[in-house]
């Protein structure tokens, strides 16, 4: 979703360097150093205007956070929910997604999380979809082996793209949930702002999944 | 679903041996004599009253059929239909689904429905679904590696299992519908009795999937 321009945002993030980085590509595997402490990491790729990350890096205080977003705008939103909590286990990066192994070194995150992404509807531009295999790929070398990715989404045609798309690329399904909000699972769920407003409309579709591991080798 | 008890169901089963098959382990490997000409094979497990299966092979007599199911009154109620139309193409099975490998011979099979089939919904009773493993285990037996299963249902519980389970499995998604009925294939759907009557009430759910090929292993 694209906002309106504020001006102050691009000033904003300027002035925060502690809390926003513009250039992740510096930190590459030296990302725990960016925290008060050493802690599992866990990155949201397009984090939007941070509800969703700031609230997690809250309520999970064991681990370390990273919310990634390529508009400006919205970065400066989320820095300014960060500039009221001060959390000091969540760090904001204004980059794009699609360069996420210059970013990170090989399993240097712990948990990736994709929510209601650009939904790209068309099919020429499946691979800008967040879900598409050159995506997956990069996912699959900065996360470890252990991790998760959880994907949520209110975009039935972009749900449907991805349950196939993580499929095919050998991805195993933890669990499916094609109705969150009527489920048992609600109470553990971090909403973002997208999600509060769209609940109401229609179904919210959830995915956890990870890449294949050794053992499920057939 | 159950269906109340029609006295006429049984003794009309048999009579009319020449559609209906009760011991089908008589059959295995042989299932092509029973037809008209040899074709293609594709089978439903849990037929219920046979509106799709009848339609399917109606609509094709390029392949042959076969309707199978547990319930004689559903039976009777599939053969009712079939003794109006007297399709060459279609043989009624009553008998248990989970007794496929006793019936069929290694990939005798070109490929298998399961539509709306009973959702099982408690935990302890996740092994009689009809995507429980060892039900895969079977269609993985008896279907060429070439063939596709064809899912549909409007149990969201059951869909959500059904994904996660044939995921699990190693099959292959070739496409998944989050709501059927709303989407542009709905032209060559061929519809249950039960689909026509709920498919107004909510999603109808479809995974078409394959197990894992050659090609495939990564």
């Amino acid at each position: 979703m694209r906002l309106r321009n504020r001006p102050w945002a691009k000033p904003l993030i300027e002035e925060n360097p502690q809390y926003v980085v513009t250039e992740p590509q510096q930190f590459k595997g030296k990302w725990q150093t960016r925290f008060e402490k050493p802690a599992p990491l866990f990155v949201e790729v397009g984090m939007g205007k941070g509800q969703f990350i700031v609230e997690m890096a809250a309520r999970h205080p064991e681990n370390n956070y990273i919310g990634m977003e390529l508009q400006t705008v919205a970065t400066g939103m989320a820095l300014k929910k960060q500039l009221e909590r001060k959390l000091t286990n969540l760090q904001l990066v204004r980059a794009d997604g699609s360069g996420l192994t210059e970013y990170f070194e090989e399993d240097e995150v712990d948990g990736i999380y994709l929510n209601f992404s650009d939904p790209w509807p068309k099919k020429r531009q499946a691979k800008r979809r967040l879900t598409y295999p050159t995506f997956l790929k990069q996912y699959q070398i900065v996360m470890k082996n252990s991790g998760n990715i959880e994907f949520k989404t209110d975009n039935r045609g972009l749900f449907e793209y991805s349950l196939t798309s993580m499929n095919n690329f050998g991805m195993r399904f933890d669990q499916v949930w094609l109705d969150l909000h009527q489920s048992e699972d609600l109470e553990d769920n971090v909403m973002t702002e997208y999600e509060e407003k769209f609940s109401k409309k229609g179904p919210i579709y959830k995915l956890k999944a990870h890449f294949q591991r050794e053992e499920e080798n057939k």
